[in-house]
């Protein structure tokens, strides 16, 4: 089984930046523990700060990347603005299934709507870095 | 291991409702493989229709129910009109997963606000049935 | 033919409350009147001031209940907060009249909104009691 | 008894205009059905795409027509945007029963406003061609 | 001085219409007490209930009508919905002072806002048939 | 002088629920206190967790209980979502007062807003259990 | 006849603020061409930048001021965000007639909405200082 | 014990302004009949349409007057409107309880909105005069 | 080839009204122009100020027009308010191209949306009198 | 004469992504066709995912690129979230059209609005890969 | 060089009110600092909490006040709230500098708007008693 | 002291877009002249169409930077849009200024509002190319 995992802006900073909110793991350490508890999926990791490098990511993993069973997407603060996103998310034969390590329903209004959601097989958030876990395990199945 | 599983309305007509959109598995077929799955968990099943019985329920969880470990809410319709559920959860010490079976955020506008998600410990919403077993995964961590 | 006449909340206090809005027929007025104009149909009657009760009737009507042609259900102020009797009406094979005794569309902003008229096969307001009437002939076409 | 039935735009592309919603009776065969039904009625049949002259026809059937004992008005389109038909109905001493054939709370957002139905006798919307007979023993009543 | 006075939908019901808010004056007193009030001023009178006929009557006064100095205009209903008006209105090089017979600020939310105002040289409402003469006398200064 | 005092949703966990905002003092304790300060008034109490059993128990209080002096409500949650309980309250002869324990309008958006209210004689809220005492208070003026 | 001409706040400015908008005439220009053209009426003028100072002369106007027989009120900024000064206006036993220089309705959205035309006789906008002289007509009307 | 009893503009027409929705009652009457109810409170009265004046009195009662135990504030228009009210209670560490005569919950939609309830101990609407009274008992306990 | 151009409110002071925004063609230049470009295509014309008569063009356009290609429609201010014409549009199995002279998006905010739009084959605004030749390419495509 | 191309996020995957939408047409034959069907022009195309990148190749075609008489401007997702693209063609001495291959308005709500439509000469929807040519036809005129 | 300090509502509090939030230094200590940083410029200070005062004075500083080089206006609450102040700075001719010591972006959303700004030359805020020099710095530039 | 300058999306056309908006000063030579004014202040500069290229500059300055000690930020159309340099802004231990050389609150509704501003330190908007020399004024106090 081969599986990508995408993160967005200022998720390079986790375990750095507020980490309180966010807890004291970094986006390595998740890597590590996700190739340890699965060790028979195949993983691709990819986090960049730019909407279109995201963009360009999801159409390569959807249309180049060969026998991709599933990306689980962490598109942080891009969740709520990039219809970009959305639309590479549709445009693409592979599912994808949308992250949040905060339950972005108790933050502030603009965080609680995503544009990113209703084109996902689902969405998972406010298990802290858990959520990539439940996410492979919601692609297993 | 306790956990509590607990459905709001309309739950009960799973399998036989709009099975295209919630699937042809009733709860008892998830509480079946449910047991099957997590054979270290002792489990708790509860459904209502009743926005009254579903509070008194969650209270008595949370307050009456001895070592319980976790509650996983499918509210259901209440989920968007129910501050009185959203109360409940709030005051009782033990963590809630709210969980729905389709994907709520490619629904019409009124199904996409949670009143009950602000207070959760996190939500998983869009993998049919599979969602209350990766609730169940997120309690134990 | 079989019918099935579905009251909600101080529906039970017809004739008593605000007559001047609401006319001095009782409920059990318009079941009798009912009963008189349409020999030819088996009536069933039921008013609950519980959302939960109302919802597990319209279900048992839809799916317990043999030979069923129809509902006429005045939810009264449910019409306007209970997303749960919309999805059980959404949710039966047996088609849903909604009615009204007032003129809802003269009333004040809230009480414009139906969240059950868009699941329903049609709707009839602002005639007084005869709205159960109509909507009974509405269901024989 | 004496009953007009006045219809507004696009009503006469009745039974040509996507017959899937609206069905594959004309307004003519609506008329002559109601005739049929209704043989001690007498009725005055009006159809304008021009909101002018419906503000005019219901003025002159409200202070001319003699002994007119209601109006039943499908205003379609204008149903939603008319203030000036609203205002002809509010004017005269006859009531008027508002009909649509379709579900309007099922369609768009704008099309589950009305101006008109708030000085109203009543709203009767959904069955298809069935509405006028409906509305015609509304007024009887 | 030559000045024309345009009235919209349903006032030719004046004196009709609910007297207890509109008055007992028909269109025809008003005619006759303008001419009487103002003997120096020739008058031009125009009613029509149809949209397209007051926007192409204000077009002929704009532009064909000799020496006009005002257009006094009640475009009653059509007050609160019609661009097609406004767009007249700011076509022609002819000033147009708004009138209404009532105070439309103490009446329904749709009834506060005029489309038609932004492009009037002057708006005065809400002292019954006197807005006429008092228009003709803002026209005059 | 006899008053009943009714609680909604969650008000049984009052003194165990989130002390820091409701306070320490339980429902019997608030109930003692109001006879012991109001030794000439029968007291009936009443709480529930179902808004159809509150609705219920305020007709019947309204009805058949005799010769009641008025009603204390705290709505609680319901407050914000329940027009069954409003339509209840505006039904009967006998004067509500609405409480609450906290100050709702320093909470968030959703709770500042009572659609008990309007069909109250007054409201009072935020001086914790003593908006119970000042109610009776009211009534008794 | 005696009539009131109160003026809000940054209205003793005119002639000198924005000449282009507001023109060349001040308000004392205003005042002597009134006393001119209506020399058989009695004027009190004021004018204040402090709304409680307005608040407390429409007050005075309305109860102390003996024989008085309406105010024309140019509430100026007031217009649009005083509560306090429409409750005077609808506390008092004398017609108001509210005026505007400029045509309010072509100006930003906040300036369209007048909370004092609600309780006035009626209202005058957009004919420069002619508005005094109209509303004057209209008083003595 | 000393408590200020503050009120806002137009409150000085009690008794006057609209009896039938205020009452016949002076402020006068009122400040007699609370001296007369709690003989044992030192009262101090303060009466303003300036909100100006009325954010110096607060400022005044919170930093200078020696002893104060509270304030009773009716705002009455400003209540909706003033933000500067708002700071000045936040500002003082004195505890305020805002009174309103009448139900503020049952008139139009601006006047359902308190911009100084969020900083306030607590609220009391309704009850007419008697809203004085309980304030001070509220303050009291 | 055969197509028609139908034109809305105003459009026949095309060339007169508003020359800064609208230029100076007149409709019947650009008929001129359009005969000339497309020698190849039969052209009918329609201009009206009458909603209901364009509803009724269109429809006969529709339906009894033989072999008709497309039409180009520019409803101008009707395109924001007028579902009547909208209806018609949906109602008839000819594609239909929106135009506009000026770039709508530029202009006030209730210019900015088109209830026709969404029903059209496609849109052109912004380049003036140059839309309709552009309009006729898109339908010979 | 010299015209650019510039296509915004995932219009690279044009004729794989969803071509039940968006056609069978790559960016690729678009290009051969316009180069086919104006052999006069001289084109330059640029696509990128990234909205830093098109803002930069827009400001180079404005102020560096030689000659260039106009840009066709296909922003994709970017049209509805892009101030920075809106400001950058805001910002050249080139106009700009704007281009969509699919009717916009008929779309959901967020994709009815254009940041980018305000600040360009024109628009054009709806046609599919026809939009090109029509934008070079209008930029030629 | 002479520059005007106006400070609005309950600033006389300042290092008394919430000093948390607004620091421990009072108006006095600000003015010293500010003619000690700025030996070269003539200052004058003004605060009130009353919006009339505020309106005149930024008049008087206007229009009297002989060769006053700008004002630095801190005006509080009535940022928020006054239509009256943004008058009053509109229609001098001196160059006014809006200041405000907490950064009111981060603030609740009321206090997000001011109607001030838009007629000031320009905003600082959020560096506490800074912005009085920064806004003085601003002005000699 | 160190302090870097960091512009966003199509800050590079400064002085030669609209210069009579924006000026006629390059942001070179803002860069000269700040160098000019503070000797003792080393900067850095840094300009970026791409917000991902913004994210990562601020992050690298937060956390790379030696003894950085602030950021001036004109984040330009990327203020009303960009949640991700919000984040960004939010994550790093360094204090960011936000500027703006225009006066934001004076232009269209759109770009009243920032998403940046409530993280950052404060705000300083309109006086052209002196919001840079008063932004690292403020960092130094």
């Amino acid at each position: 089984m081969k599986i990508a995992v995408v993160n967005g802006p200022n998720m390079n900073l986790l375990g750095r930046r507020q980490p309180e909110i966010y807890g004291h793991r970094t986006l390595h350490d998740i890597e590590l523990s996700l190739r340890e508890e699965f060790a028979d999926v195949e993983f691709l990791f990819f986090q960049s700060n730019s909407e279109g490098a995201l963009v360009s990511e999801i159409q390569r993993l959807g249309y180049e990347e060969e026998r991709l069973d599933g990306i689980v997407l962490n598109a942080a603060a891009y969740t709520h603005t990039s219809l970009a996103i959305a639309d590479a998310v549709a445009a693409i034969p592979v599912p994808v299934v949308e992250v949040h390590l905060s339950n972005v329903f108790a933050r502030e209004q603009l965080r609680r709507q995503s544009l990113i959601a209703p084109v996902c097989a689902g969405s998972i958030s406010g298990f802290g870095a858990a959520v990539y876990s439940l996410a492979v395990r919601a692609l297993k199945k």
